[in-house]
């Protein structure tokens, strides 16, 4: 039996990884499960998988948590030690889906020789990366990336010796707005921006798909996750969202992974490698679909890309100060607080203002350089406040 | 150094080879090259690579070669024994490009425990596969496949382990006719076939590409070489011929390799696996192509490929009555002695005719089946003669 503990447990990554687990009842158990505030579909949750421990990250929820797991033999508690008492019990694998910059501690506090950690919080390898990774090979715990682009690349990476690999490619749906103009955009709200044409996400990711920093985002957690060199990653629109990465090999080879958007083939990809499970994500079928299409993604119209890219390039604390901007101005634009294009400027404006030293070299640091960036985005918001229309 | 032979040197794998080979002169020397009956332009081959020996299979040719080397130190040799020496000496990788059912004894000479074969050469797996695999396996030779489809599928079979994988797919280009009606492929001569939208290639092949035979035989090549079942095995129509296999595995996952159709990558990437050469093949870029499009095949106006597909279900002895009576029936429709559907018609009905029994477990009964079929098929040329028009 491998035993699974997950991470945000409760949220769209953590729901998947459920999914996947009732159909394998046989060959994993769970050990723990955390989330945000939401006791009683956590409690839930741990009933349903038979999970040991359950954290609730909100203290306030913990007594409600205790009420509905009284009685079951369900350990539980509430707050920060609790989520990090979570992460770190004895698993295989845990799933680390707890997004934002929150997910940072408790998906460093799994880390165990052996273990393999599903990361889907990107934060971990934006805001902390060259820290993360260095810190996992140190302990030898190993780092499976749980999102069907970085999985869709781990998986063509193994086609070739990476000495031959000549660039890596993530696509990109392109978001609600690919085919809008500049105009249109500008005035665009929560609304609009949340309609994500193929996947079902959380609203930071959905907003930050909207924007394209989601791919920016990408891009450097591939650089950490993969070790691949700032010039050879880049961005390609894809509207379709089937084919999730493509690497191109010096003899001319490019390899793609292919799949219907479905989180829980990576998170099925994470359980089972080098094997493989079988799931029930609906099987691609390219004669029915006709058509993939493809086209180089608009730097004008979507400046978050632009800004990732050039953190990308820079590193150091660029990546981490980047990060917290953007989350702060998703956050004020999801409240209509701030217009789309206040999202950019506003991350643009951060990284003008913040100091800009060495890659932060531990998860406090990189939660101090978080802090400022955030300091500095809020500060700016009065600035980019949107206009009563 | 690794050292390498080339059979088949100034046809169009040959050639390929020879492209790929003078970038790497300081990795690579090449042993022995054979050819057919162009005495003039193996000489000049053999002379560029600075090859040991060269052989061509034409002993009328034997003449010219000796004088044509006269003074080189290239020592040289004509008819059949001189190719099967060609075949069998002592070099690391043989790429064996001998079309059509003459590639057979030659490539199975090359067999020897430890050595690499380049197989461009359908007709040994179609006509012999069983034997070709099992003989190849017995000696301890590595059959490494040369053409952009089974080498895309090679890589991608990489992804994943074998019994995961649930669907292998062959791209097809769906050649000259894909998109006329039954009534104009019925009247279309060899000019019309032989004009192929993205390969240059033999007149041989182009054919095949036309009638969709091409793609039964690869999929009876790619079950012997990958050990697929049948049931497992596919085409699909893809008219840019930029995607040229795909992989799927039961988690939902499908790998695909894509690249300009040029056929030096897969004679690189047999020169160099597990490592890859950099290459001159142009770079794949997919947001310039803008569209990748899919299609299923028409086994109705291609009546082809479903007596390929038979065959392959059937097994035994049907595949190499099938590519014997093809050879005849393409050839006969290149003179213009029969018409497009003459290809089908003979193919069918050859096979009706034919003893079916057991598959070849040598060379000489696969040869003899090849006759037989050969005879047979050509017994049935005047039924199916081309009225004039």
């Amino acid at each position: 039996m491998t035993s699974v503990s997950i991470l945000g447990a409760t949220g769209s990554v953590g729901r998947s990884t459920v999914r996947v687990l009732e159909g394998e009842r046989e060959r994993f158990r769970v050990e723990a499960v955390a989330g945000g505030r939401d006791a009683a579909g956590l409690a839930e949750l741990a009933i349903h998988l038979g999970a040991k421990f359950a954290a609730v990250a909100d203290d306030a929820a913990g007594a409600e948590l205790k009420a509905r797991l009284a009685g079951t033999g369900i350990a539980c508690g509430a707050g920060r030690t609790a989520v990090l008492e979570a992460a770190a019990r004895d698993a295989d694998i845990v799933v680390a889906g707890i997004s934002g910059i929150a997910g940072l501690e408790p998906t460093v506090a799994a880390f165990r020789a052996g273990r393999r950690i599903g990361v889907a919080n990107k934060e971990c390898l934006v805001a902390a990366g060259a820290f993360f990774t260095a810190e996992a090979e140190r302990v030898g715990a190993e780092i499976f990336p749980v999102d069907s682009e970085h999985n869709a690349i781990f998986q063509a990476l193994s086609a070739g010796p990476r000495a031959a690999v000549e660039k890596v490619q993530i696509t990109a749906s392109g978001g609600p707005f690919r085919t809008a103009p500049r105009e249109a955009i500008a005035k665009a709200g929560p609304a609009a921006a949340l309609k994500h044409p193929n996947w079902s996400m959380g609203a930071k990711i959905t907003i930050d798909s909207a924007t394209l920093m989601n791919k920016g985002l990408e891009l450097i957690e591939a650089h950490h996750l993969f070790g691949v060199p700032p010039e050879q990653l880049e961005v390609i629109v894809h509207p379709e969202s089937i084919v999730h990465g493509l690497v191109a090999f010096e003899d001319g080879s490019v390899v793609a992974v292919l799949a219907m958007p479905d989180m829980a083939l990576p998170i099925a990809h994470c359980l089972s490698h080098p094997g493989r499970l079988p799931t029930t994500c609906r099987k691609l079928d390219l004669a029915a679909l006709g058509r993939l299409t493809f086209e180089a993604p608009d730097l004008d119209r979507f400046p978050c890309l632009s800004l990732a890219l050039s953190a990308l390039g820079e590193g150091g604390a660029a990546p981490t100060i980047l990060n917290g901007a953007n989350e702060v101005a998703v956050a004020a634009f999801l409240e209509g607080r701030i217009g789309f294009y206040g999202i950019s400027a506003i991350v643009e404006e951060t990284l003008a203002l913040a100091t800009r030293g060495a890659a932060p070299a531990s998860v406090a640091e990189a939660l101090q350089l978080d802090a400022e960036a955030r300091r500095i985005a809020l500060s700016l918001l009065p600035k980019f406040a949107a206009k009563a229309s």
